[in-house]
């Protein structure tokens, strides 16, 4: 893809660099594939059905969802193996049963005897068998029971009804966003590892049969060394990556397949600033590197073709301004290096916060072809 | 509205207080008119038509918009009089001119003399005029052309062309969202009028009409002591305020029209956190309040009749997961006191922010009536 194919589109729009996104997919596939673990991509990173349907032929096996809304859309487009996994409530049993009914094979997430006692007695109601894992803690950055609990045997004892099934276990290491050494990196997916499995074997020996231990994050899945006893693997913005997981050191700027195009609306050249139509309604406001030791602003600045422009910063965002800070040599022509009308692209910090601001990647595709449309679905 | 009304909804959803919408339209047009200058709503706040059709109703004139979709939008939904006040560039031109030509009264926004230039070689080229406000700098917050910059007249010497018309000058005092006095908030909206209306009267004498004296943001429109020589104000956040309106002093958290409506889905009783569906895809990441006295998180914890929980704080969020931090008596019976399915309201830093997250309004009618639905647009 060259400038003048992009040179007339009205900004800001997103754009998808296709055989990035395949490389990192073709890498997180082959990684799992040499583990032996099935991987389940988490599908919120892109809300799209044609990103899914690449990680699927790439030899994912079903999916991972964070609403029943992207559980929807995914079955529609064919899918039919999903995992939501945020822990479910009573007022969203009927949407998921009228999921199952429809043909999904939807597995459903509780944390504790609260939920998994009104779910039970939901499906007994319904005449249907829930499929459910518990959520278990293994990095105490969220939800879920800690491995050792006591609660894990009686949420347990609480699904075996007629209307619910214990499938298995699962967990997120999320602290792994926060670690930026290989080291830290390949101790907390032994962490996750050691405590899903724990928990499973704790099920076990209380006579539950307990066939799944799911795991994962982009950050521990990519530094996993052993996976013994886990059956399956989650990760979700690997697709994508981003600037964050550049900072935590999983992957290169250069792997970032995502942009926002921007264009050059105005310059303060007396202040060194340089104005353009992406704001934060187009980055999002996830300023999620502010507290790595590269801070990218709202974004990193790329020219047309992806490279970085190490001098201007992305400083300040307004709902549809970008404010960039030149960082160059004083008193450099800024009007004449990025004239009124020129395009940026602007690497996200987060993918899935950037992706959700937008309705549709425009594809750069992997052949060279012409522009396509993807689009991508929001809300609940 | 009741608790009962909402008890059976699917989390998390944005929620609209019609009464107090209608009270802050009220309040900010009641101003307007005693200040006897013409009132221009922003419509990037609600982008939404019901809420733009009340604000006519209460006697604003046109409507500002941020982007050229909230123009096609909201000129298809019956508002022939709109202003896009940010600097446009050549690739917008062409769908400028097509609402122009479908009958929309279009004003749009330049700041330099290439925009300018290109603007009316576009106008002269297609046989129309377009109507034109030079941007002025009135604060040094982000775009803009000072008052008495010399490339002022420049801009205005390139609109006098067949091809454009200059209507007058605009200007919008951001910086206004970093103050929290009356007194600065007042000598701040003094000084985004007398920097507009010295423009003015440089464009004057300088042989220029100059008609439109175009100035704005809910923090000055509300503090504004004067508006001598100001033909219209525009401002948009005031429709449904916010946190970081409260904590600018110019609102009361009891007159915060949007909230969201977040189911608990979890507790960490060991950690005093409760877990609920509302993460930062329903609340945004914007964390506009900080930088101020009183930093809310992702937002201000509600109970279902809009009641603050002082005791509940919203320091975490992932992707649809809120983490909320238990500042009550140590030890509390967390899933007694806000037990599974159990729901809260949760106000917003930066409505703009937050409804963009969001594919439409749950409104609860001023009139006490059944809950109603209200769609909102997004994109560009």
């Amino acid at each position: 893809m060259t400038a003048p194919d992009l040179a007339a589109l009205e900004t800001p729009l997103l754009l998808l660099d296709e055989a990035r996104m395949q490389r990192n997919i073709a890498r997180m596939q082959q990684r799992m594939d040499a583990l032996g673990v099935r991987f389940r991509p988490h599908a919120k990173t892109s809300k799209c059905a044609e990103v899914v349907r690449r990680q699927l032929a790439a030899g994912a096996r079903g999916i991972t969802v964070s609403t029943l809304k992207e559980a929807e859309q995914f079955f529609a487009a064919g899918v039919d193996d999903i995992l939501y996994a945020v822990a479910i409530v009573p007022s969203k049993f009927d949407h998921a049963l009228r999921l199952v009914r429809a043909g999904c094979r939807l597995t459903l997430l509780v944390e504790s005897v609260a939920a998994a006692e009104q779910l039970a007695a939901h499906g007994r109601a319904n005449g249907h068998s829930h499929r459910v894992l518990i959520e278990v803690d293994t990095d105490g950055h969220r939800s879920g029971i800690p491995p050792e609990d006591a609660r894990l045997l009686a949420v347990a004892a609480a699904l075996v009804d007629d209307g619910a099934e214990l499938a298995g276990v699962l967990t997120h290491a999320g602290s792994s966003y926060g670690l930026n050494t290989p080291a830290a990196l390949e101790a907390m997916a032994e962490q996750e590892r050691a405590g899903c499995v724990r928990a499973a074997e704790r099920l076990r020996a209380a006579g539950h049969a307990c066939p799944v231990v799911s795991v994962g994050s982009t950050p521990t899945a990519l530094h996993a060394r052993r996976l013994d006893g886990v059956t399956e693997v989650r990760a979700g913005v690997y697709v994508f990556f981003d600037l964050v997981m550049a900072g935590v050191g999983v992957c290169g700027v250069d792997e970032i397949a995502l942009s926002v195009l921007a264009t050059v609306i105005g310059h303060r050249p007396e202040a060194g600033w340089i104005i353009t139509d992406a704001g934060w309604m187009a980055m999002s406001r996830d300023r999620g590197t502010s507290k790595q030791a590269q801070d990218h602003g709202y974004g990193l600045v790329a020219d047309i073709q992806g490279q970085p422009i190490a001098e201007l910063g992305f400083g300040e965002a307004n709902q549809e301004h970008g404010v960039l800070q030149w960082k160059g040599t004083p008193g450099a022509d800024l009007e004449r290096l990025f004239p009124l009308g020129s395009q940026l692209r602007i690497h996200p910090n987060h993918a899935c916060a950037t992706g959700a601001q937008h309705g549709a990647y425009q594809v750069l595709p992997a052949d060279g072809g012409a522009l396509q449309t993807w689009p991508r679905f929001s809300g609940w």
